[in-house]
């Protein structure tokens, strides 16, 4: 059955595809530059010298061309499509090491692939720390025939900022022992935050002093300006490294319609949570307040001890006043370690009407034990007990080639690990560092269980929000302590499970989801928090290797390591 | 003539590697690590953990292997062997551009070359700045019969520190205005140096603060342990990234023995002036102290108005009182802008007997004027209003596979330029951007006439320290101002001129050298003050284009840009 599937989906595709034929080409120069995004000088990755990058604008079924030149003085770039399948192009998914080389400084690399399915995305950097470092943008997939009503549409890309470098941050978690960066200095909200400073100052006496902006400061607050009596699509997407984050608009109600790409059925809340790696769409339906005034939208820390202040914009009534300070502080942010409240926002989640349910049965089960470990005395986050080293060479290139260095038989294990006391630090710390990855068989309906455990010292388990390439998956349910084989299967929501690209699991629980190996290529599976991602906590698999064995993959995408020398010699004279 | 030249040097080269052939074989892994240069936390480049990376010694006639594995996240990598000709492989030359492709993360290149002469040198990264960010170490190549006499040998590398991390600073000087990066925080023998501490503190009451070390303390200096009455080599090299250095010992007088891997004729100073990218042996004979007692070297900048204190460590004779005070302040580095003196240290420098004279007539004349220029609001500077864009593609590469967009037949010009006044301020400020290269028949006699020139703005000429890779050449002469045609020719020095890969240019003045287009390949010449060549100070040669199209190059090296395209292509099926 499961290959029939595929291939419905893989028609599906096509005809979206041929039905409007678009083409959106963009010319994106990457380079450092100095910015202040939170009203303090600091180096950020640019595109064509902005930060953010510039909003991709796309119809679903168009083709979408970016050449990206490297303009990075020694490091390689590389730019991932967040959310975007890349059905037959999975060389242009942008995973260093996994679907490409990076490019190299000075050099151009065309991305070209199809985006077809409509919905809220961005883009960014997946190579070292380059995230962390401000390369992202936003990516809007429009339908053509949009089903939501709605006047006008803001985009919000949220994000978090240290004014130690990436470089540094890689340094410091690479260093033995492990130096922690700690929480970020600010949130930013579309690259613009304020450090040392507040919008809303007045309402704390003897605090942090009021920001004063000129009118083209680079962290002056992207203010929403509105109109009474409409409704707003609030395109909202988070590519934190770290932080998990509560939004919220004072005075007002956010309806949650679509996540990662895909419609929800609407629900209404006052507020909303989201993970690294999320994007959702929220209504938000303007009143008439007498007079016209403003509103804060306040984005704040959950899931981890807070040290950063909220990052604060305004939602902007029509003829409020300019300057005039708002009558009531902003929304307070939800205490940080209350799970609960985080999965009830997760539990409110289901697939909107129409969508078919996810096959009724998997063909495979594949279990994620996520522990923190230490390696030759470096911190490190593993899977299995194996953490994550991505080789030199993409994975893409090596089955590609049938190149034999590559290891991608032994994968970190797949059996759940039954005698793994999960509320305690490890018995044995140590962890060993693999590249092995998981290969499967097209058409094959695979769950995956992530299991969280407790961190390495003292009492404590973080969220991981776990993101994967290539795929849209099912969430099918969520649990406290270890998963119980056999039993909490029969918890799972095979009705109307949302299809998501990324998924939180938390403290202490388990996560299971369920996705078909519909899509040929090699794909990232991680962590999407990128200090994690960098120590370790990811897998990778594999989805038909004898057809990617088949396939044209540019050469471009190759140009280094094994298979850089492979295909250089064989040419040889 | 010049041919037979070239065929004698190469005679003499294979001889002397017949007579010895060691090998010397190394594993190198370079990484970013945390360190504490000047008693602050920094972040550095090592080699295996080592900062500097490790001290090659080697013999003349020796093959140096040397396995570098890229250790850093994102960035690539190259050593360049200061000093070393590469006669017949001048793809391991190092130098990022030209020679070679960078080595990415993750992988490893083998550096595999003949040391074929004797001589003080060293090694340095040659890709941004990244040897401003430490990348650097001693190389030692020992004569199989040294004529020098002498008991014992120590090293001194000195070099500049920042507390601005290498990737800020190239993007300050990338910037629009240009921000300029200040002199640096400290100069370091050895690696190790003293911020805000002096080890000479006691000397200015109320001043800087003394030094408190302990044992294992990264910037405590080493101290030279000396024997009374013996004579010791010192091996200096300057691998600053700006600062142009004076180094003195109190007590003692240093005998120049040996300048960038040649013998000179012996003189004795009490001090000596180096450039970045100049080696000097000085022999110090020690005398018998009653009692015995220590003596302070010290190290200071000179040709910039400093803000930089010494650097300073300790000669410490046998049985000298561990703990005690030395008695007198370190020596006074002489004034930074007393040139007189600088140029006064230069011309005292002659080769040693035995060395030949350089060819009585040159074939080429190639004038360089050195200017300081905008381009698009961006700051640069230029040869001959040419300022030096490297591309991704190693001219090494384009000139092997004769690919045709390589621009070499377009160099910045070789002619002098007679209506410019060197004592202004350039009339039209724009310079353009190019990637044109001089290229050479083999066996010519080229003379280079550097010609210096007023900044930018205001009234001032800087020292450029001009380092040509894969030669020696004989320096004719140092003039002031404006170079004349036909008149200054007739002051060169064609006796016993000495052999230097590295030569100063003084402010408002012209230095001339003459060297012989005998080894194939191609050659970075450039200004050895990073930040200069990261601004465009330098110009390439090809030497032997027809020669460099026959050579079999490692594929290794051309592994990026348009040679890793056709390489890869010209093998499609």
């Amino acid at each position: 059955m499961s290959v029939i599937v595929w291939w419905l989906v893989m028609v599906v595709m096509v005809a979206v595809h041929s039905a409007s034929a678009g083409v959106v080409e963009l010319n994106w120069e990457v380079e450092y530059k100095l910015r202040w995004p939170d009203c303090k000088e600091g180096i950020v990755i640019a595109i064509n010298g902005e930060f953010p990058g510039p909003t991709i604008d796309a119809t679903a079924g168009d083709t979408v061309i970016v050449h990206v030149t490297n303009k990075l003085s020694t490091e390689g770039v590389v730019i991932h499509w967040h959310g975007i399948r890349q059905n037959g192009t999975p060389w242009a998914d942008g995973a260093a090491g996994v679907t490409q080389c990076p490019i190299n400084p000075g050099e151009t690399f065309t991305y070209n692939f199809i985006v077809d399915k409509a919905g809220t995305h961005f883009y960014h950097g997946h190579y070292g720390m380059q995230r962390s470092a401000g390369l992202y943008g936003m990516m809007i997939v429009r339908s053509p025939k949009e089903t939501l009503q709605y006047d006008g549409e803001f985009n919000l890309l949220l994000s978090d900022w240290w004014h130690q470098g990436s470089h540094a941050q890689e340094l410091y978690l690479s260093s033995r022992p492990m130096r922690w960066i700690g929480e970020p200095q600010s949130l930013l909200i579309n690259g613009r935050g304020q450090f040392n400073c507040s919008l809303a100052a007045y309402f704390n006496k003897g605090g942090v002093k009021e920001c004063k902006f000129k009118d083209n400061d680079e962290c002056a607050p992207t203010i929403l300006r509105v109109e009474p009596l409409k409704v707003y699509r609030l395109r909202i997407a988070s590519t934190t490294a770290l932080a998990s984050l509560n939004l919220a608009v004072e005075g007002h109600q956010l309806e949650v319609v679509e996540a990662d790409g895909n419609y929800v059925a609407p629900f209404t809340v006052n507020d909303i949570d989201m993970y690294s790696g999320e994007t959702y769409s929220v209504l938000l339906r303007t009143h008439n307040p007498t007079p016209s005034r403003k509103y804060w939208i306040s984005v704040g820390v959950r899931g981890r001890k807070p040290n950063t202040t909220q990052a604060l914009t305004v939602l902007h009534y029509a003829d409020a006043p300019e300057y005039e300070h708002l009558p009531y502080p902003p929304p307070v942010t939800p205490r940080w370690d209350d799970y609960d409240r985080s999965k009830s926002f997760s539990k409110k989640i289901f697939a909107a009407k129409g969508y078919p349910p996810p096959p009724e049965k998997s063909d495979e089960q594949l279990f994620l034990l996520n522990t923190q470990n230490l390696m030759d005395k470096y911190t490190k986050w593993a899977i299995n007990n194996v953490s994550l080293s991505v080789p030199a060479t993409p994975y893409i290139g090596t089955i590609r080639y049938g190149l034999k260095t590559l290891n991608y038989q032994k994968p970190p294990g797949k059996e759940i690990v039954e005698d793994y006391d999960i509320t305690k630090p490890p018995v044995n710390p140590n962890t060993t560092k693999g590249n092995g990855i998981y290969s499967f068989q097209l058409g094959r309906v695979v769950d995956v269980i992530l299991q969280n455990s407790n961190v390495l010292n003292g009492r404590g388990s973080e969220i991981h929000p776990w993101h994967l390439h290539g795929h849209d998956f099912w969430v099918l349910g969520y649990g406290e302590g270890k998963f119980r084989l056999g039993v909490d299967e029969k918890t799972y929501n095979l009705n109307n499970p949302p299809l998501r690209n990324t998924v939180a699991l938390y403290p202490y629980g388990w996560t299971a989801l369920r996705f078909v190996t519909d899509n040929p290529g090699v794909w990232f599976f991680h962590c999407h928090i990128e200090p994690h991602l960098h120590m370790g906590m990811g897998v990778v698999f594999a989805e038909g290797v004898d057809q990617i064995a088949k396939m044209d993959i540019p050469n471009e995408v190759l140009g280094c390591g094994l298979t850089r020398e492979f295909l250089m010699n064989r040419g040889r004279h």
